[in-house]
């Protein structure tokens, strides 16, 4: 465990892992522990994590990403992928308030109407937009709370999306937002930290 | 300072603000000295924030966003943007590499030629798709920072872009990606901590 101020100088994209270094789906697991708690429009949840570990299919993952490398030497590479219909998990994710009286039936009902109806007056663009929005908080939480377990990941875009779709025979309403690859970083070929901005050039105080 | 672990329990969705506490300037920035850190493609840095303290563009904000109270309670609010033309900097930005002699003049321009084709290559709908992604990575990296600070944040997509865009005198190359609301959570009227879907659900194993 770190201190977050610590854990976010010490979190960089990783551009080379050790290769042979295996992750276990447990340790994978503590990880999305604490992804869970990411932030969500209406609370829904869109993001769904695709965690590539089958040597054949990382194989393709890789062809996917123009061959780059760093898929290949990594323990895993994810597909992080957001849910355009993920308004239509609105009752079941409120039902819960509702058994505990948090909400009355009149308050869920007229919840889930609202969330329903927001997606559908905004349309395919906006459904789309979420996907990628709230798919790419949770991904910085995943980013950071691996760091906080000693791994390593880089965040990808560097990829095909329809290939990657095809291998993991992603389901028409998922779509993809981000590759991230994770292992244990080759820190002896480690390039320099990229340059940052000036707060000055990205903030502006109105 | 908090543990990662701590902090990201602590760290909730605010949806009420004790009214009449103000930020600074000089506190916001500690924030975004942080923030700076957040990844980004090629490392474009796509995001802007948009912070708003004074009082009657606060109240066009709270407008904007269908007349939410916690706009107006909130000590400030700020929108994220993302840079649909983040790769017209990308030459600004890969200087400083070939400054310190890291790239050669060939290398960097062969990276500033990579990074603007991609962008040029996948055309208009990735750009956006860009704006919103690393905006968004940045933007999760803000509210952890912010709490870690003892400020309480709300991300929120309840708004008009188009009114929002006014407000701020928006540049067409920046896209609205989300309003964060911060100030200090009005305890007493919390709500709990919504619902979370177990892990099972939310990733698969491949």
């Amino acid at each position: 465990m770190a201190e977050f101020d610590a854990l976010i100088k010490e979190r960089r994209s990783a551009h080379n892992f050790m290769e042979g270094v295996s992750i276990s789906e447990k340790e994978l697991h503590a990880i999305f522990e604490e992804v869970k708690l990411a932030p969500s429009a209406f609370n829904l949840q869109h993001t769904q994590y695709l965690v590539v570990l089958d040597k054949e299919k990382k194989t393709a993952m890789q062809k996917a990403a123009f061959g780059q490398y760093k898929v290949h030497a990594a323990s895993a590479v994810i597909l992080v992928a957001g849910d355009k219909k993920a308004y239509e998990n609105a009752g079941a994710i409120y039902e819960g308030l509702k058994m505990l009286g948090i909400l009355t039936e009149y308050e869920y009902e007229a919840m889930v109407k609202e969330t329903v109806d927001t997606y559908l007056t905004r349309g395919p663009v906006f459904q789309r937009d979420e996907a990628i929005r709230n798919a790419s908080l949770s991904a910085m939480l995943f980013m950071l709370a691996a760091k906080n377990k000693g791994w390593d990941t880089c965040p990808m875009i560097g990829f095909d999306p329809q290939a990657v779709k095809e291998i993991l025979e992603l389901e028409e309403h998922l779509e993809p937002v981000l590759m991230i690859t994770i292992g244990k970083e080759k820190k002896a070929s480690r390039q320099p930290r990229g340059y940052r901005k000036p707060v000055s050039e990205f903030v502006r105080y109105l």
